[in-house]
Parts: structure tokens; sequence; C-alpha cells
């Protein structure tokens, strides 16, 4: 692939000070102890650093070299660059700091400038190195993590550095990490896009403090995810949080509840903290796919079994109690005083073999199992472990393990793990892991749920109105030119006209004044209900003009009376990061008071406008409570989908309200409307 | 105190099989290596343990014996008991098993006799032990914890194991350990009442499955709480969880919202998880009272920095900025590059001292800090571990550390915790921890917040009603009895009598049929608005007679036409755990759909029902949005606290509904009433 020489070179050179401490000198040490043979510095005095000889110039260096390592001052890396180039090294890391970061955006210009000319790909600036285990690559200052099939892009080393950590720790191995820093020229889409085909990387982890090219982005992860799960920890949630982002990285976070949003909507799982990334990749990482939500719980204590119960649920799994039928084949195995139902608890006399045939013959009728044993600090756990091996093995369907207390606990951990079994702290943090891996399961082999997101470019209409608020009648016929059921109207520009517009609507009719100047039309009498006849109508247009007088009079909109229905409101905003997004929510105190409001990036189908009628809190008025007629929710996603589209066909469009859209049991209509320009 | 020699026993005698592996075998050498000299062993053959000789029977054993270790079979036990009350042994530890968990009440109902008579007092039957580490008492047989200042109840052995083990593996000291088992002597409520005036416990964990005596339960968990903080897991919280601890302990579990309310309301800390229960512990155990919300945060990385401050803003704790003195202040000892805001950034570059400086200033307007520390795996940790303990002690603040990443990480982690620093893996567990004790201060220290539980034999009088559910004008005569607003109204049982009423209470009336068969009145014509005059009166009494043919049919009800309020319910009803609850919502679809109600166990005080009120999704609408006068929800308040006393002033009381109270922008009357009886 087109990056493999930035993943697997096989000589570096790496330019910086050789001296104790400086950074071109650990890296060094980090390259020769990760085990990469053809390794040279250079730096102006030439010095060597252990088995890396020294070079005042990388044209002196001899044979191929396919990769530089940059530590040296941002000053000279343009240089160092140009040398490259010479030299036909076609990838680089740059470590060195002080560009775009630091205000020097010139020099950060310049060195991409010179990259490009030379055919050079780089990560960094500004960045904390990368590793390729698989390719011996240990370039970083960070942690050398061991082998395995957990790649990590992170926008902090420290927080890249901290999980690598926690792999060496707990012995759970990385395929790549890659810290982009400024991204001068790889960026995260790009490295996302490779990982997605590299055969090592199993499950992809994210951190990002900020997402700078939102849809591409969103487009990127729906490809990935399709293919791998991609779990993100995405910070700066809170209003301090946000603060801090901001003074760290200069880049501009959106409201975290669009990015909740767009995250999910782009398959993306999205998790807190830096422990739960730790977690859900690990899971990931060793099990089979999770292919359903039926967990067996083996236990051989009362007390964890029940919690993790209790989480489970709360995540959606299921624990089904055991059949007659595999209640029996269990009593076959298990003593007599042993509970069969689910959770399955052995009792603390539970022999490993006991263990063993519980958890295959649980499985026979679930997708998935979580065994615990919390032993006694004189027992030994390691007969378990074994057991919990091979029964997963037998079953080909994913088991993780808790275990506590135990003369050999630690190497029953390190044995589950060297043999595939994860193992978590406790059984709430194995439910919350594989709820995870069935919900990306459940989302992976759906069909359409994840909707294309259209280029603005492509389809891009003039928008048609004149001023930046479109008037009534102008946005009414904009919606009914895309398929939004609006109520019938006429405008009227004159007397004779209301009425004659008044008497083919039919009456009762409604009638509105409509002037650009006007915006709370209700709150200055503007608006006239119950209209009976001609007389009435033209009265109305003469209060209208009265009202309008010494503004931009244009004339009235008149429509039917509407029968009510209920109220529920459809809107369209930009979002800095992610562009044009469509709302839905229930309107009036429901959307005031218990922000009880959804959202998408437009535009989407109806699926996925389907679910957002179904997330919101009060769905259940819709579906009807009560004996109440459910409201046409068919009618309403079809409504949200198209007007979804709006902002993409007419690029101009900021913000637009459909409040309120009367949804009836037959149908929807957009009873109001308000549209505005650039 | 009463329990001391339960705790702090010189010499111990253990019954049953000395046998290598056996129960009675594990316990000796437990009571051995945890320092305990005096230790014999009684069992049919006489057999000794290493130090522990052995003895055919307890009346052999020379000396004092304090306390009997009973790990022999049930049926021997109550044959030990009355040894033990011959020779004066004051108290017990009875770990066998098969008594009442196995459907043997009547054995255990004897042992309880046996120990009764002789002043023995014990816990168990069917536990897993106790610890004092103190008192070199290990006599269980799980792990030995360190010794320190968390006392731990549980339920659950395997639980409590657990915990020990935590507390063994990160070095976060227990003072006692007990298990109750059974609690055929010794309940939890005991229990809790001795460690609340144990100097050697600073904080109590409890890890329960079911609160068999809720209101009890509750009383002293509010008198201990007001001593030190009490941390509780209640498991069984998902309805399989429930079932699963149904199976566990032959409990009954109640539903968990209700368990919730109750907790909270008596001032528990109510945690998820065994790791939460921990970690929580160990910030009580480990830093003085955190008095504020304001938070500090240190740090040498963005990205952590900024996942704390999430984590911290979201559990409620505050990160303001630093002040333009405070920074100035910062900026003489840390270098130009460091941000001073908040989080602090000292960058990657900062030394112990500079840390230490950053502490110690932050603090000087903060209540409590964080300090992270992510290292390379090459650079040393200790001088920042050592300049956070000086810091710490100079401020005299709650204080605690992250660690990752250094070459000497876990000395560091150790030279922290020895040094009474909690350390934890994230800043998120970090800040979780600190809002916890926040929180905990502000209700402790607050005055009169935690209610009174009266005791229903207190007050109780006869409840008045002789069917099972009151007639509606016998059900607002209770409630006006009772200091609740009803609307003025006349019972009628003729013509005369309801003109006459009518007149009486003003025209327009309602009136309503009365008769204890007919429970939905509007739906069969019982209830008739707007009635105008005299003529109308009699006519409508004729009405309700002709409806009520062929039924107990009373009179009718006569009210004034209410003026329409923001209509809200409350309500009583009886939980098996607990006892009467007092519930408060908004009425209608808020409380079908959003489920937005609350519950208090009753009776409760005016602040209390404050609360209730101001913690329901919908609260917003009675202070007011959109410009709307607010509801005048101090005579809610009243009247919620004084509807809560009901079913303490009357026994019988099984249910009732007020459905709805009109609430007003002065006052609020309850327009409907249910009120069922035994």
């Amino acid at each position: 692939m087109a990056l493999d020489t930035l993943f697997y070179p096989k000589s570096v050179a790496v330019f910086g000070s050789a001296g104790e401490g400086k950074l071109a000198n650990v890296l060094v040490n980090r390259l020769l102890d990760g085990g990469m043979d053809n390794v040279s510095i250079v730096n102006p005095k030439g010095l060597p650093v252990r088995a890396a000889k020294g070079y005042q110039s990388l044209l002196d260096v001899p044979g191929d070299v396919d990769m530089a390592v940059i530590a040296a001052p941002a000053k000279t890396v343009n240089g160092i660059l140009e040398d490259c180039g010479k030299r036909g090294v076609k990838s680089a890391i740059i470590i060195s700091s002080g560009f775009s970061e630091a205000g020097n955006k010139a020099g950060e210009e310049e060195i991409i400038a010179t990259a490009k000319r030379h055919g050079i790909r780089f990560i960094g600036p500004n960045c904390a190195g990368m590793v390729c285990t698989q390719g011996n690559l240990v370039a970083t200052l960070e942690t050398a993590p061991p082998k395995g099939n957990i790649a990590i892009i992170s926008q902090s080393g420290a927080v890249g550095g901290s999980f690598m950590a926690l792999s060496a720790q707990f012995g759970v191995g990385i395929s790549k990490f890659l810290s982009y820093g400024n991204g001068g020229d790889l960026t995260v889409l790009e490295l996302l896009r490779y990982l997605k085909d590299d055969g090592d990387s199993k499950v992809i982890a994210l951190y990002l403090e900020s997402i700078p090219t939102g849809r591409k982005f969103m487009e990127t992860v729906r490809e990935v995810s399709a293919v791998k799960p991609v779990v993100i920890v995405k910070s700066g949630r809170s209003s301090s949080g946000q603060r801090a982002a901001l003074s760290h990285t200069g880049s501009m976070a959106g409201a975290d509840k669009v990015c909740d949003a767009a995250l999910r909507q782009c398959g993306a799982i999205r998790v807190e903290t830096l422990m739960d990334l730790f977690e859900i990749c690990k899971a990931f990482a060793m099990m089979p796919a999770v292919k359903g939500r039926k967990l067996a719980i083996i236990t051989n204590s009362g007390g964890p079994g029940v919690m993790t119960v209790d989480k489970a649920e709360e995540k959606g799994l299921l624990i089904p109690e055991t059949s007659e039928e595999v209640k029996a084949s269990l009593r076959e195995y298990l003593p007599s005083f042993a509970g069969v139902r689910n959770p399955i608890d052995l009792t603390v006399e539970a022999t490993g073999e006991q263990y063993g045939k519980a958890i295959e013959i649980a499985l026979t009728e679930r997708d998935c199992a979580i065994v615990l044993y919390i032993g006694t600090p004189y027992l030994k756990a390691m007969p378990v472990a074994e057991a919990v091996v091979a029964a997963a093995r037998n079953s080909g369907k994913p088991v993780c393990a808790v275990m506590q207390v135990g003369v050999d606990i630690q190497e029953s951990l390190i044995y589950l793990r060297d043999n595939g079994i994860p193992t978590y702290a406790l059984g709430e943090n194995a439910a919350a892991a594989l709820a995870t891996m069935a919900n990306y399961e459940e989302r992976r082999t759906a069909e359409g749920n994840i909707p294309c997101i259209l280029d603005a470019g492509e389809l891009g209409r003039a928008f048609k109105g004149g001023t930046n608020r479109l008037l009534e009648p102008e946005a009414m016929k904009l919606l009914g030119d895309n398929g939004i059921t609006v109520p019938k109207f006429v405008f009227a520009t004159n007397e004779e006209e209301a009425a004659k517009g008044a008497a083919k609507i039919g009456y009762p009719v409604v009638i509105k004044v409509v002037s650009p100047q006007i915006i709370h039309k209700s709150d200055c009498g503007g608006v006239k209900l119950n209209i009976e006849n001609d007389e009435e109508a033209k009265s109305a247009f003469k209060h209208m003009r009265e009202i309008a007088e010494g503004k931009d009079f244009r004339g009235v909109v008149i429509y039917p009376m509407l029968k009510m229905g209920r109220e529920v409101i459809i809107g369209l905003t930009k979002d800095p990061t992610f562009g044009p997004l469509v709302a839905f929510g229930m309107g009036g105190v429901y959307t005031e008071v218990l922000k009880d409001i959804t959202f998408r990036v437009a535009p989407i189908g109806k699926d996925e406008a389907g679910k957002m009628i179904r997330e919101i809190k009060m769905y259940p008025l819709l579906r009807g409570v009560r004996g109440e007629a459910a409201s046409d929710t068919e009618a309403l996603a079809e409504m949200i989908s198209q007007f979804s589209l709006l902002p993409l066909l007419y690029p101009d469009i900021q913000e637009a309200d459909l409040n309120p859209v009367f949804l009836y049991e037959r149908g929807a209509c957009a009873a109001d409307v308000r549209i505005l320009g650039k």
C-alpha cells in the first residue's frame, strides 16, 4: 500500500543531538531496542549513539535510507527534508515542534511544500512519533507496547503514551501507534483509510480533541466502521473542557451534543475515558464478533453475578433463563445445589471441569459468556483458567473472564490473556464491553442504516430569496417544490385578490401579513383567523395594510383553517464542524424544558429520520398513549428526510424552522415556516 | 464498648476438622498468621494445627477463651454454644452453613435461643467470618487485608473477599471486615452502630443484596452518616438482577428506584460497582474533608487535563479560572509557556519543584486538587511524587494524584500512597471521588436536611373508612382535617339538600355522584359541571340517583367550579421494604411517558418536599418558562409534607392519590382524591 514505507522502513536516519537525554539520542535507543537494525544519526558533529553511526549530513550516510525521524530544531527541518529529497527518502516523522502550534505557519507551509516537491510523506510536525510493532519500528518517546492488533491514533501524545503503557501493563498488544501532531501532511483521515485495509489492525482507537473536517471525517469513519470498529474518545465535552481544549490545540471544538450525534451517525463507537477506550478495544481485539444479545453468566458466587446482571441489562444485553433442556444437561455435570438459571452459580466448590462444562453447555443457547471466578487466597485458580480457554475454543463464541482472589491469580490472568481470553477487573466492565460489541455487530450487519453523506457541491442550486429571510409565501413555495406537505395558500397583493384567493382556498380561512420587516406577526395583529366570507377577507387585507403602514408591505398570504394536530418542530442549522444539521423535537415546553430534541448531520434518509423520531423522550406520545391513536410517523420521517436535503440543494440556507408541523393520524403538514439565508 | 470482645479477643478456640484444607484448619492458620497468639482447636479427635493445641471439648481447653470460631457441622453448633456458655465465652463467629438459608429455620432459632440464654453475641451463621486488623483478628477464609481505616460489611462473602483483595493489592488498609451471613444475632444495624463510634474506622463500606428492615436501616444510616460516610453498593438493580438476588439469599428486594430514593434520603452514598466502592472509600479514608466544590487541576499534558475537566464538571465540581493575582504568583515559578488558567498545564518539562509550587499556589483559592503526571518511559516520576506529598501537607487540603508512565512509576505510586496521597488510574476517577466527598460534606454540614423518620406506632389513629375505599366526601374531609387545602364542598342526600348546599357553595357548582360502587364517575355521567341555579342542582341530583339505580347510592358531593391551574399529582403507596412512600409528579403524560415522578420514604418535612419538587425533570414549568408566572411551590411543598404524614397518622391507609392538584400563582388545591384502606 501507498504508506507502507512509513510503517515498514528497513533503514532509518534520526536527526538531532546525540547527547545523553536529548530527543534524538532517546529515539535512536528506542529504535535499536525495538529491533530496527539499520539506524544512523545525523547531527552537526556527526556523533554516534550505540550501534547507530553518526554523520554530519544525510548525504554522507551510505546505502539506502527509507525513513527520516527528525528531532532537530524547527529551523533546520526544511533543509533536512531537502536532503531527504536528494537521497530519495520517501517518509519522515517530524517530532520537532515550533511550527503552526507556536504561530509559525510560514515554517509549516515551507516544509509541506518541500516534502510535496520531493514526494515525501510525513507525520507531524509537533508529534510524539509512531510505532509499528509488526515492522519493528519504535519511533516515539512513549512506552513501547507489545505486538498485537489494536491500532491507536492520538491527537495527544500523552494520551497515546498512556494507552501504550496500559497495553504494556496488561499485555494487550498494539499494531500501530500514530501521533499526527499538527497534521501537516498525513491527517487522521488518510491514516484511518490506511488502517482500514491493514491486516494487522483489528480495531482502531482514536483520541481526538477536535474534528477539523467534520463531514469528511464522518465519511471516512463510515467507510472504516463498515470493515472494523473505530472506538473514539472525543474530549472537551464540558464548557471548561472546551476551554482547555482550545488553549491546548488552538483548534475549535463543536458543541458536544452535535459531535455525539455525528459520531453515532457514522458508526463510530464513542466512549468516555482512556480506560474505556482500552477495555473496549481489548474486547474487539481478542474476541470473535458478538452476534446477538444473549449473555450467559457463569459464576461461583452470587453477589458478583447479580452486579454483572445489573450492568448487562442496563447496557441492553439479555440474560435469558436457561431452557429446561439445557438445565437438564447442566445438572448432569453440576452438583445439586448449583444454580442453573442464569447466572449459572456453580458455588464456591466448583472445579475447573464443572466450569468448562457449564460454559460449553450454556453457550449452546446464548451468544456470549462472562465467567466469574472469585476464589479464596488459598485456592488455585489455574484449573478454572485452563477450562475457560478450552471451553471458549470449543464453543467458538466470545468469552471473557473475571478472576479475583486465589494463590495463583496473577499466573491465571496471564494464562487467560495469552490464550486469547480477555480479562476484566469486574463483571460489569466485561458486560459493558460485550454490549458494545453486540451493538457494533448489529449496526454493521444491518443494511443501509448508515446513510451516505452528500457533498453540497454536487447539488447546489441558487437560493431564491433576495433578502436574508425568505418571505412566508416564498418559503412555503420552496417547501412545496421540494416535496414537503404545506397547506394550500394564495399570495394576494390587493383586496380583490385577497377575496378571490380566499374563495379559492375555501372559507373559513386565515390571513397573515407579508412584509420583510414584520417578523412576529401575531404580536402586532398580523394574523387573522376564521375569516368567513369575501367581505371579511377584504377587510382583513385592509387591516394588514394598516398594520404595515410605513413598512415594506408586500401583501397577505391566505391559508385554510388547519385542523390542529400533535405539534412537532423540524429545524435546520449549521455547525462549524459538521455543516448542515437537521433537528427534530416535540416543540414547546418539551423542547425548551426537557431539551427533548435530537440532531443529525444532514441530509438523512427516511430510516435515519425514523430513528430520530423514536429516540426523543416523548416518542410514546406519537406512538399513542392512553388509547389515543398513533400519529403518522411515516409521513413525519418522510418530511424530516426531505427537509434535511434543503441545505444541500440550496447551500445559501443557513437556518430554517418548521414550527409547528401538525402531525395527524394520517399525514403531516408544515403549518409555519422560517427560512434564513446568508 | 459492648461488642469489644467480638473484635478484640485475647484467646480464640476454633471448632472443626483439623485436616489439611478443611475450613477449621485454614481458619487456625489465618488466625496464627494474622498475629493471634492464643489459638486452640476443638474437634472429635482433638487434633492440633501448628501452634494451636487440639482438644476434644472446649471444656478441656485451659485458661480463658474469649471467642469461638465455629466451622463444625450445623448439627453440632448448638452443643458447642452450650459449652461456650459453660466456659463463659462471650462471642462467636458461626461460619457453618445449613441453617435458615437451607430451610433449617428451627436449627437457627435453636442456636439463637441458646446464645441468648448464655449472653453470647455472634455473627453468622452461614457467614464468611470477620477481620479486625487493629485487634490482630483474621477469622475468615478471605484475603487478609493490611491495617487501615476502612470498615466493610458485606452480605456476600465473595464481594467482601474481593474488596479485601483490592485492599491488599493497592495497599489501602481495612479496619474491620464483617460478613454477617444470615444475621441470626448481630445484624447489619447493630454492626453499623458499633462502627459509628469505632475510632479505627473513618469510612464504612457496605455491600447489600437486600434491606430487610427498611426504615430502621434508614434511621441507623442517618445516624451513622452524620458522623462518618456510609458508602453502599446495593445490587439487584435490574429485573434479572433481582431474580438472581432472590435465588442467592432468599430475601426480597424492593424496587430499585424506591431503594435509591430511600438511600439518598438517609444520607447514604450509593455507588454502582465494587471498584467504585473501593475508590470512593479510599478517598474518604486518605483525605481530609472536601469543604467546597472548587477544583484545581495541575497537569503536564493537555489531553488528560481536558478529560478530567469533562468528568469533574459532569459530577458537579467547579473548575474556576485562576484569578489574575494567583496567575501572577504562578508565573514567578513557572516557565512562560506553561498554562496558568485551570487546568494549570506545566507542560512535559515540568520539574518536581514546579509541581509543588503550582499545587500550593493553586490551592490558595480552591478547595481540592488533582495532580496529573504523564511522563515518558525514561523520565523519573519520584521528584514529582515527593513534591505532591510536601505541597499537600503544606496546604492541608485534599489532594489526589494520577501518575502514568515513568521509569520509577510503581515506586512513585507507593510513595504517594504511603504518604497519604490517594492515587487513581485516571483523572476522571479522581474527579468522581472528590465530587462525592464534596457532596457528602455539603449534606453533612447542612442543617436539618435529613428528616427524622417517624415510627408509625407513635401516632397511629383509627382509619375512619368503613369500606376499603373512602367515599369522596369522607376522603376530602380527612384531607381538610389534616391541613391539606381542598375545595369547599357539601355532601347532600336529597334534592333539597343539594339545592341548599349548592347555594351555600355559590353558583356555578360541580355535582358528583357518591357511591362506593361507582369509581369512574366521569365515564358514566356522574360528574356535572357548570350548574347555575337551584333548579339545575335538583335536576342534577335526580340524574345522579338515576345513574346509581340498583347500586349503593349515598348522595352527591357539591364543589365550586375550580379555576384551572398547573396540574400535578401527589401520591402515597407502601413499599414492602420501606413502608409508606410519598410520590410527586407532574401528572398526565409527564408521569406516564417520562416517568417524571419522584419518591421519598414518608413522612418528610417541607424542605425535603421542596427537593422533590426541584428534582423532577419538568420543574422549570413550575418555576415558570417563557415569561409565565411561577407556581406556588411553597404551598405545594407544604401540601406534600402534610400529605406524607397521613399513612403515619392513619396506618390503615394503603394507597392514596391527589390527582390532580391544581397549583396556582398563589396556593394549591387538591381537586380530586382517592384513598384506599386495608
